[in-house]
């Protein structure tokens, strides 16, 4: 068991809805020293890489890929809810439906800050029907750059986003697979990784 | 001129209606070495005080706060706008208008990721009318924990946040204050902070 699955199994809880909670480390209070035992893996993972800019998601996938980026020293671009009056100029867009807010958002990220040179690792939280991970996808796709790989902290491996991903035949890591979870015992299963 | 200052007059964007672009480098696309510098800088300027936690508030807030607390390894805690499912138990809650977006957001803390014995460092990316910031200091207040002071990486000088912060007693520190920005020309100007 890695160090992720460890600290899911001691502070993760189980709600009912296939909810699994880790606020308490990784989403609302943050344990620095474990995003920065994160950012390592990934490194670690994609080690030999050539990348030049770490995508994700607003809000919580930021405090996941900042540790990642900085470990390969390049850019971290976050994708943006659309709403905002201060994005101007020419943007990606992609329509990405949140699990956790049972609704559709329009993501984009400024045409400027992804180009056909880019090398991109999309790195993310969670990774549960993949809609966040594909709306990514289509967005480096859209620059014409290259997705070198995708990096989950935690999948569900019940729901069939990471299938999906890895059917496509992109690279994806993620650092713990919950196979199944239940919300009366709390009892957590890890897929195995070896 | 401190190395925030630079790199504004380097890459930030006047436009109109008073608004400062730093997409390019602070919060859309972020560079991930002046996050780091930034780190170091609320550290030293924040030295010697006891810090149990940093306190933020989502999206921009995240990334500018984690590598702060990094420096003080201490957990990070981010305030979020309220619409989550997954959010349950007690919260501190704060009405917050947001100047970027012209709305009232309701941002919420969960109560036990707030004690009384917390002293807290506020960090956040922009200070301008200051509603933010308020907000993150009332759910500090409620949670009877200690305002131990409030890091801004942009102060808008022109507006009476930061005015009204300092007034209330609070030690607030930002890395650049600008007193006046033109969009016509571009120009930009800073408060001298020596």
């Amino acid at each position: 068991m890695n160090f992720l699955e460890e600290r899911i199994l001691k502070d993760g809880v189980v709600k009912p809805g296939n909810v699994l909670k880790v606020d308490s480390f990784l989403n609302h209070k943050m344990d620095v020293y474990l995003l920065d035992e994160i950012g390592r893996e990934f490194k670690r993972r994609f080690a030999g890489e050539k990348i030049t800019k770490v995508l994700t998601i607003e809000s919580s996938g930021i405090a996941i890929a900042l540790p990642v980026a900085r470990e390969f020293g390049v850019p971290l671009v976050f994708a943006k809810k659309a709403k905002s009056i201060n994005i101007d100029g020419e943007m990606y867009v992609a329509e990405v439906e949140s699990f956790t807010h049972k609704k559709t958002n329009q993501v984009i990220v400024a045409k400027r800050f992804l180009t056909p040179e880019d090398r991109v690792l999309i790195i993310d939280d969670f990774l549960a029907n993949g809609c966040a991970l594909q709306g990514l996808i289509s967005i480096v796709d859209a620059a014409e750059a290259e997705v070198v790989g995708c990096g989950i902290a935690i999948e569900k491996g019940f729901q069939d986003g990471g299938e999906r991903i890895r059917n496509l035949g992109y690279h994806l890591e993620s650092l713990a697979i919950v196979e199944s979870m239940d919300a009366q015992t709390g009892h957590i299963t890890f897929r195995s990784q070896n």
